[in-house]
């Protein structure tokens, strides 16, 4: 399926790369110039509450050139998240169809677009759907991320220059972007804020989790809670998130980890990744947040939510600390539900908080995370269960909801 | 009516004071074999919904000697606050009749009981109702407090030594305390972690009001929050807290206080402590929260309940900004209440938390907070808008109740 576009991709490779930012932005203004390409995508014609069952339809749709501001990538892989299902089935109230979905994903520019002297063709990178201008208050004040500068368009799936997709199928119409990234094709167009660049040593089969989920994890741990060594932690749902929280809060220093879901099977993969104690809720016979209160004292000093689940937010903070307990929701809800607690919780010294892509400044800091996994000082191959082509896509999307699969990174 | 007791307090006081420790934990032995002291004292006979209707009942009663660890403490001057009003009324659970209520005080210590050795008869102090006792986990912590030392028996309106209350009525059954610290009578017995000993300088007609209400105020501006210079804030609630968060803002350089108050006349009341904006939401079209946000962009960078309302604590959380909002919660709510938001407000980067007692390590703080005062940082003397004698107090209970008054000293 994927002749054309690969064959685009060698020619794209073979062009000299332009060196330095002049070079680059005058390589800019040339490929601003290039041509549409044709290649293949999963579309999400329209939400299906059975996300699992065939919904991504798999077909040729071309990718107008990059305009200014923006760069074209060749997608060489993509991992599936929850977030893409919680769209697809249809939860996501500004979900918008047809669209190309996918955010957690690596590649190779392709092309960019005029005034872009960041990149230039060959520069390897990770899609980042949380942007980053360095300009706007969100970029320049330490640790917030939450950049404004595309905002507006990434939610309505069109991109900054002229208000539209660069989507369009077999009969012109156009296809919408999602969340800013659409990585489930072989081609995709971003803000150059939603691009960061990373060194060509890193293997893109593995960094690609870097977009979304682990980097989430990490950073809900070392940016949001700001987590201190030889504090006591309980992190709720143990996908790959709770599981990059576990590792997380491991190389903080934590002197007790407690793993909680209702699968024994994911209580003994956390085992693996560090966690100390293990709590499945299903055997209890009181609620969870005062079996860990009962096992601590007081409560962990940190708590994770990695669910969704608004009810499992509310065990997250109430088994947080007496006193000085954060409690960080990271689990997106489904749409219309409200977390709820009493006062006195926070009255009595915890704290609720959350973030998104774990505070990270995505451009600036994502290429540090690819750093930190070159040096063997964080997991990446351990939270990849299971490789496919992307043409398995909607095979992959069974095995999310099925819950045995960790991260699936599809080779493109 | 209190002609014994104040004849007792001139006797002890004449009793030359004995110096240093060790003279004051021989004079802790001496005063543990002291006297019952018959005095006057407002007991709280049941709760009763209407409290501002003659709810307490002017009695004598006899108080106890101190026993180990404990100080006995004429009272001088005791302040109202709602937190004796929401007991009274019945809206506290766990409130115990017949009981003295009353938290909010100044007085002399009149003897101490054995082993006390930081307190002598003379002493000026102000209770306590949060314990400090300088060794459990929390008061080990920086920026804690919620001490664990006597909580179990303050909770329960005993004294730790023996699980007995020190008062008992003219028939000579038990009048239970209330919050550690039952300042509605002439003379009370406090457990020694319950009381801080400040300058003989100040004067305790108005210091007394740093046992609660703008302690509480201050603390969760400049402890709870953190507030930097600069920023912006915005206040629920315009009684004696809300000013003094207010008056807490000014002097940690707030760059813009938003008053919030369905009063008028307590939002014009706030101008003279500092507020720049005034928002009364019943004359809004919008929820107060989105005149807030529309008001500053992305919201202020503090918010503070000082109301006690769930709804308001929601409002407070959401006006407050986009990626780094703090929304404080001081007011105590009703029981069974509960506070609600849509996580998303978490996961964009708010911070719900809350405080008691504004988080100061009270009696190792209240006595540097009194200094502060003597040197004219911060007001005290205008927060007091009615003095009283204390055979007044269901007059003032009605003043309470009626909200034009701040705070209410009466003379014991």
């Amino acid at each position: 399926m994927a002749a054309l576009c690969r064959a685009a991709l060698r020619r794209s490779l073979r062009r000299p790369a332009p060196r330095g930012a002049l070079a680059g932005h005058r390589a800019g203004r040339g490929f601003a110039a290039g041509q549409p390409i044709k290649c293949t995508a999963a579309v999400a014609r329209a939400a299906k509450k059975n996300y699992w069952e065939d919904a991504l339809v798999l077909e040729e749709v071309t990718v107008a050139p990059p305009q200014a501001g923006e760069v074209r990538v060749k997608i060489t892989h993509a991992a599936l998240c929850h977030t893409d299902a919680f769209t697809l089935c249809g939860d996501d109230p500004e979900g918008k169809f047809p669209s190309i979905l996918g955010h957690e994903a690596a590649g190779i520019v392709e092309s960019v677009g005029e005034g872009v002297t960041e990149f230039e063709p060959g520069d390897h990178v990770v899609p980042c759907y949380q942007a980053y201008c360095g300009k706007c208050e969100f970029c320049l004040r330490p640790r917030i991320n939450l950049c404004t500068s595309v905002r507006a368009f990434t939610g309505a799936g069109v991109m900054k220059a002229d208000s539209k997709p660069r989507f369009t199928d077999s009969k012109g119409d156009p296809i919408y972007h999602f969340m800013g990234t659409s990585t489930f094709a072989e081609y995709t167009v971003l803000h150059q804020e939603s691009v960061a660049k990373i060194t060509k040593a890193a293997p893109l089969e593995k960094v690609c989790l870097l977009g979304c989920g682990i980097s989430t994890g990490w950073g809900a741990v070392w940016n949001t809670a700001e987590f201190e060594k030889g504090s006591t932690a309980a992190v709720f749902g143990l996908g790959a998130v709770g599981l990059s929280v576990i590792e997380g809060c491991k190389i903080a220093g934590a002197s007790r980890i407690i793993a909680v879901d209702l699968l024994d099977k994911k209580l003994e993969v956390a085992k693996k990744w560090g966690a100390t104690d293990f709590v499945n809720p299903s055997k209890l016979d009181k609620p969870v947040q005062q079996a860990i209160v009962d096992m601590t004292g007081f409560g962990v000093d940190y708590s994770f939510d990695c669910t969704g689940n608004v009810e499992v937010m509310r065990a997250a903070l109430e088994c947080s600390h007496r006193g000085w307990g954060k409690s960080v929701v990271i689990g997106v809800a489904a749409a219309g539900k409200e977390i709820s607690t009493r006062p006195f919780q926070l009255i009595t010294g915890r704290q609720w908080m959350g973030s998104a892509f774990g505070g990270w400044k995505s451009k600036l800091e994502v290429p540090g995370l690819v750093d930190r996994y070159m040096k063997g000082e964080v997991k990446i191959d351990e939270y990849i269960t299971h490789e496919m082509k992307f043409e398995e896509i909607n095979k992959a999307l069974k095995l999310l909801h099925e819950g045995d699969c960790l991260r699936c990174v599809l080779a493109l």
